[in-house]
């Protein structure tokens, strides 16, 4: 049965949809399934119906794995039960009988036997793990007569009055409702009495009290006496597990893990093992390999003479388990095999629970475990050597979103960080830094004086790169997942929180608040941008290390895949580590950044300041070598391969000094008048800047800007081409929205790519194609294609319109909206499929309705996005484009997704 | 033929289309149509081919109507002549020579005949009149053999010299090249020579030395004796017309009244009748109508023994048409009766020229004559009386945009003002009034000292609505036509101009600088909304009047359209007006507007600024009984129509002060620290305030101001209904994106409405909708109309987000898309059918795909915009709503929506 994850979830559906109405439409269908001695009704792939728990103790007996019998009542009858006002439905009651009957013969103990009672544990199980969100019971079956029977048995009244009394702590706590602390006062009383101060201290005597007192105060409590017939406890404790689904830490686990409400738990009935009765008994958990590494080896501890919960107590150190060979070697012998019986069959590594009960191994649990993602790559790459696993079965073992973790510094797991605030996690990785409030102070620390900086800001602008660049990471208290500072700091694979809102940055007092605590500048913090904390001090860092194993997966990944991966790199050292990573060219090159940096800006706003088109050819003319040169070393370090360039987008305003002091300092700079400069950045200011003069609305406006980049691009590659270097730039228009604008621009570097040619005697190839970011652009793009030789589809504007959501402003309502799951994801994180998705499948089947062979890729930041990237390749998109050091997770994604969609029906 | 424009517009595409092809493909086609003697090829409907003019000469002569015989080039030879480089067309040469033999037999007249030679005059003709833009030239056939033999004819060498040297002259100019002012000269001259100052003085000898020294002139001018051949002559001045098709006044016409430039001109050469032979001849032009009032009575002027030219000399005063009537009774009688056939034939009243030689009368045009807006509304409903048109006719008769001009004061047309500037025409009418520029201040001197004032500003704010709405008319620097200042102004039928570029606004010095001229506080100025234009000084206005002819009109477009319309109207004046204007509901009742004015603001701010829900529901419910009084003014002014309310749309932001001193005062006036104050501007700022936290995201957030706002709503509504007042309140959710957000907004809504029911013991009946303006709403309209009972399309905030065109930016670039035709027209004044369009018809089909009889309207300012009524009726609407003052524009553009769907194939 090599099936795991991938069949269960896309059996979802049918599962939740026809479960309720299986079990009103028949209410003869089976509410209970059995399971022990080699025989069970349920199966592995079940968990919908008898949870991730109930499903694998089935499937492990099928196996002949030894687990204590037990029964499993499925989440059809949970769903049933919150339908009908929490009532049983008819005949789950006799059936509950019927099947106890059966587990007594098997377990050879009966219900309240005072000679050989039956005792058992109650606990939920749901589709998806839920850890310690909803309830489970131990030792139910106890009361006076068969506590009786356990000491007779086991010779040991103190574990049977322990095991008594924490019965009744549990199920006073779960069934009766009763708080847990007046328990705890109880049982400090009786310490103080007899003097001991821990638990494991009290006598049995003293437990036996425990007992009777624990049973009055429920009775007084309840205003019921305790419950003594076990029958009438399991019933009870099904109830209480079944209403656990709703409770509130239940709820909010699975609001914050996207798991359906509708799913509800499976209750499995266990007969209960104990680790505890004498020394060949003991108790363990462990993992078949090391969940840190991937190591090949056994990975846990145990406990002789315990129960489970005593290994968490942590009264007495467990021994690791590679003492449990020496110790029992048998019962690791047999472990072992059952671990790697259990590996194979669920091809993945097991997270077992087991435990001994008088040199009879039985095992409690056994599920898939969670590991790091190094340990993720290394078992899947390990388990295809061991063909356990094939090429393709491996690729989908890996989730995409946690190669992150192998490609930044990580905060050390061992560090124990005192976490100030929290903002929004938009670039992964861990910095550590001194911090600054300015650009250039960041450059000067980092350069002069080899400190590592954290750049922390209000926002970022494009004036900030170099600062940015220079930073170990960045933070900001406002912008969303694809403001600046997130979509550059994600380009730089640079660690930065962003939309901190907890923070308050004085950068003229040189202080950031964080309620009544303040952060001077040059004190030291600490960013995770992968959960968005920020940290005080110092805290240790893991180096990321790109294993082999890793790049065995990616190439497995590369022979897999449809879709190109390209990156979004702006720099010839972007563009080098895009090669890196595996880029297979450039998606989006913004020619903006190259407007920025301490020669070009005051040209650029020379050009912006002109007073006429003379002028501004001028200052652009200056411009012309940066730009050139520029595009000479990306075409370098691409050598061949297509890079996508876009023409400016952004308003001018963002090249314009914005505080009265900066606007002296330039007017200065660049002498000229402060009130024209003052006056020049009033008239460009803009209400909506998202909305106003930028894109191809300037280059259209202002051809002589659109001129000088055309020159720049056909004249390096010209000058590379006659040197042998392979170049094809792929120039691109923003922000058309109409096929006018389209067509005008293009006119425009047409005419450039001619002159050029006629000049100096090259042929160039070359493509123009435009972003299609604008709903209108979706609308009419066929019309569109008509010019355009390809699409790129920019998702970040396309959602920002489609929704109406400005980036730099959506954290005043998103937080709420996802917390209210008003909106299921963040739509800047995750493409939005069914409303900017159906955009984007417009504009596809648009635009090759008139160019059959019209190239379509997408550069908006979901190109690095898994789900997205899935997306991407069923609409059939020829590549995704995202920043270099997404890359890998993109090109895994890619390669899933074509696996799904060849395994879906 | 009834069938008039129409049938003509909607044949031009087929004509355009197929013209050019057919003149390539087939050579052998009719370039030349002839028409004389009661005989012509060309008909009234074949514009596109032969131009008005001469369609309309073949038309008449058809009727049998006397007209100088004649020939027309058709406008397929231009486009050819143009194709071709300027070359005439194979054949063209030929059968000019073949029909010119022809007109000479009919006109029994010979070019170059020195005893009884033909004269011809060559003139333009386009598909749309485009007077004084292209070349005419009068006499054509003169030479110094032909002069003599007209002299012989008339025995009138005076005016045979003065003909052919004005032929000389315009031949000179137009065919030549020779500039206009070196004739005048040499004119000049031989006056001060002769000593007569006006050119009627000269005598015989003297034109006849002009003659001689123009073509010498001319000769030494173009190095070319001047051509003699009367068919040279005419082969020169054919390919002079031509080449006029593309000079620059006639381009920049047709970019002005967007007429296409592919269209090209027809030449029609007709035989020259005179006016001046005698005290038999004359010459006139006339209306069959008075222009101004539609009376119907000939109105109009002639001279007796004068040439065209002369009336308009104004040498000698023309007399009126009546006196023709008296003096020569027979002619009178004669055109009188051609005119009224015309009139009936073309069912429009006609334009007439026309001229006696030697008592004969020749029609020398006919066409359909321009009229004021209370002439043409006059004429179409006097025509259906007389049963010259159907109602349905007549409804097709009247352009819907000239209806603005019934309804608000105009510009006398006899003023002579001085325009200091232009802006764009946001809201139609006149209005004269001191400037002032704060909204108070407009209160102030309105109100107390009753004076007429104009607010100017940079922009306007909802702050100013009640300055607005004490202006005459409003004036701002910025903005465009769907900003604040026009919206408004349109919704008050004020007269508004915005995005005046031209002007400075110096609000703090008290002053708008236009250039160097300086305009103070206190000075009159007078705005044109209806053209954009700022006059200096007080400009006298002719006030408008609503006649019977036009509520007949509107009668008749009321029993023909399907649409109906509402208004947009926000208070219960607003619904007076839109009630008189017959509106048949309010389609959106913006509450914002509600929370302006001196006792809601500053509890408005309270609100914003309260720091928990429970200090902001203390604040809302004291704004709870103003808006529940305007609804019941609302409500009671509609009586039973529907009434769709929007709930709070704007950004909080917009209800507080911005300049520090506006927040001090308010800091004050509130009793609040203005730091605190100052912080919740600065963290309520939005870098795209339109793309911001607004809309339902508000409502939502803040649940509590949609509480209020229903409570109003259905508070209201209870106690009409109580009365037995029948109300119907639609409860409209704004900038609804995702089904959920409709989901959680309808439900407070829902819960609001039981609360009030089970409180009043009212039954409610009521819908809840939403308003689709973000693209993603059209998307997902079939999930939305799950639980949304109507649709109300918000095309403004469409417009915006999918073309990404901010409307408060626009102004930086669309005025250059629009001239350089980037764009067909500015989206926001008409609804860009194929992009935006595109989402509203997909927005239509995916509503009513799973609410079949959903309700849907528009509430965008297209809704009194006749193309955009138009495409509402085509895509299924089930009604538009304008602001008040447009709702006769849209009854009379709805009707015309049936007419033109029925009469199409």
């Amino acid at each position: 049965m090599r099936r795991g994850a991938l069949v269960l979830k896309t059996k979802r559906k049918r599962s939740i949809a026809a479960a309720p109405t299986r079990a009103q439409a028949k209410p003869t269908t089976r509410h209970i399934y059995i399971f022990g001695n080699g025989k069970a009704d349920g199966r592995a792939d079940m968990k919908y119906e008898l949870g991730g728990k109930g499903a694998n103790l089935a499937e492990m007996t099928h196996l002949g794995i030894p687990v204590p019998p037990g029964l499993t009542i499925t989440t059809a009858v949970c769903r049933t039960f919150n339908e009908l006002g929490q009532r049983w439905p008819d005949g789950l009651e006799t059936e509950l009988q019927h099947k106890v009957k059966w587990l007594e013969g098997i377990a050879k103990k009966r219900f309240g036997d005072p000679n050989n009672p039956l005792l058992v544990s109650v606990r939920s199980g749901a589709a998806f793990s839920m850890p310690g969100m909803m309830d489970t019971i131990l030792n139910l079956g106890l009361n006076p007569d068969t506590v009786r029977g356990l000491i007779t048995k086991t010779d040991n009244p103190r574990f049977a009055y322990d095991a008594y009394r924490r019965f009744i702590q549990m199920f006073g706590n779960v069934v009766l409702g009763v708080d847990h602390k007046h328990f705890e006062e109880i049982l400090g009383k009786k310490k103080r009495q007899f003097k001991v101060t821990i638990d494991a201290e009290l006598p049995a005597d003293a437990l036996q009290q425990l007992v009777t007192e624990y049973k009055q105060f429920v009775h007084q409590q309840t205003e019921q006496p305790f419950p003594d017939d076990p029958r009438l406890q399991l019933r009870l404790a099904i109830t209480a597990v079944f209403k656990s689904w709703n409770n509130e830490r239940a709820t909010v686990y699975r609001r914050l893990n996207n798991i359906p409400h509708t799913l509800g738990t499976a209750v499995t009935v266990q007969s209960m093992v104990f680790g505890n009765m004498g020394n060949t008994s003991l108790t363990g958990v462990c993992f078949t390999r090391d969940p840190s590494t991937g190591d090949n080896v056994f990975y846990g501890e145990y406990l002789v003479n315990a129960q489970g919960e005593d290994v968490v107590a942590g009264i007495r150190t467990p021994k690791p388990i590679a003492e449990l060979q020496v110790e029992f070697p048998k019962i690791y012998a047999q472990l072992f095999k059952i671990g790697k019986q259990l590996e194979k069959y669920f091809t993945d590594v097991q997270d077992l629970e087991f435990t001994v009960e008088e040199s009879t191994l039985y095992m409690l649990q056994a599920r898939n475990g969670k590991r790091t993602a190094p340990a993720a790559v290394r078992i899947v790459t390990d388990f295809v050597k061991d063909r356990v696993l094939t090429k393709n079965t491996a690729l989908l073992k890996i989730d995409p979103a946690q190669i992150d973790q192998l490609l930044h510094p990580t905060i050390d797991p061992t560090a124990k960080p005192t976490v100030i605030a929290k903002g929004l996690p938009a670039s992964p990785g861990a910095a550590v830094g001194r911090v600054v409030f300015h650009a250039h102070k960041a450059v000067a620390l980092s350069e002069e004086e080899s400190q590592r900086v954290i750049l922390v800001r209000e926002e970022t602008s494009p004036e900030d790169i170099e600062g940015m660049a220079a930073a170990q990471g960045i933070l900001t208290a406002r912008g969303g997942m694809t403001s600046h500072a997130a979509v550059v700091g994600r380009g730089m694979g640079k660690c930065c929180v962003v939309g901190c809102n907890e923070i308050v940055v004085r950068e003229e007092e040189g202080l950031v608040k964080v309620g009544d605590l303040v952060i001077k500048e040059g004190d030291v913090i600490t960013l995770n941008g992968s959960t968005g904390e920020v940290m005080l001090g110092e805290v240790p860092l893991v180096e990321p290390q790109l294993t082999g194993s890793f790049k065995q997966l990616l190439s497995w990944a590369d022979q897999t895949r449809r879709l190109k991966v390209r990156a979004n790199a702006d720099t010839p050292h972007d563009a080098r580590v895009a090669r890196q990573f595996g880029a297979e060219g450039i998606g989006l090159c913004r020619t903006e950044h190259m407007f920025f940096g301490d020669e070009r800006l005051p040209v650029v706003r020379e050009m912006i300041l002109a007073q006429d088109s003379g002028a501004r050819r001028a200052a652009l003319a200056k411009l012309l070598p940066f730009q050139k040169a520029d595009f000479i070393g990306i075409f370098q370090e691409m050598q061949g391969l297509p890079v996508t360039i876009r023409l400016l987008d952004p308003p001018l305003h963002e090249f314009l000094p914005n505080t009265p002091d900066d606007q002296e300092r330039v007017a200065h700079q660049l002498g000229i008048d402060l009130r024209k400069l003052r006056d020049t950045v009033q008239s460009l200011h803009e209400v909506n800047p998202m909305l106003g003069h930028r894109g191809c609305r300037l280059g259209i406006t202002y051809p002589e800007i659109n001129e000088m980049q055309a020159q720049a691009i056909f004249e390096a590659a010209g000058e590379l081409i006659r040197d042998g270097v392979r170049v094809v730039p792929e120039v691109m228009i923003p922000l058309v929205g109409h096929p006018n604008e389209f067509r005008v621009a293009k006119q425009t570097v047409d005419q450039v790519a001619q002159q050029v040619m006629t000049r100096s005697k090259v042929k160039l190839t070359y493509l123009v194609g435009t972003m299609i970011e604008v709903p209108r652009a979706a609308v009419v793009a066929a019309a569109i294609a008509n010019d355009a030789e390809f699409f790129s589809f920019g998702t970040n504007d396309l959602t920002q319109m489609t929704f109406g959501f400005s980036r730099d402003d959506v954290g005043k309502f998103l937080p709420y909206y996802l917390k209210q799951q008003i909106l299921p994801a963040d739509p800047f994180v995750k493409l939005d499929q069914e409303g900017v998705g159906q955009l984007v499948k417009l504009g596809i089947q648009q635009g090759r309705s008139v160019r059959r062979a019209l190239k379509v890729g997408i550069c908006g930041e979901h190109g690095g996005e898994p789900s997205s990237v899935e997306f991407c390749h069923r609409v059939g998109m020829d590549y995704v484009s995202c920043s270099p050091y997404r890359v890998p997770i993109a090109r895994l994604a890619a390669a899933q997704a074509v696996l799904r969609q060849t395994r879906q029906p």
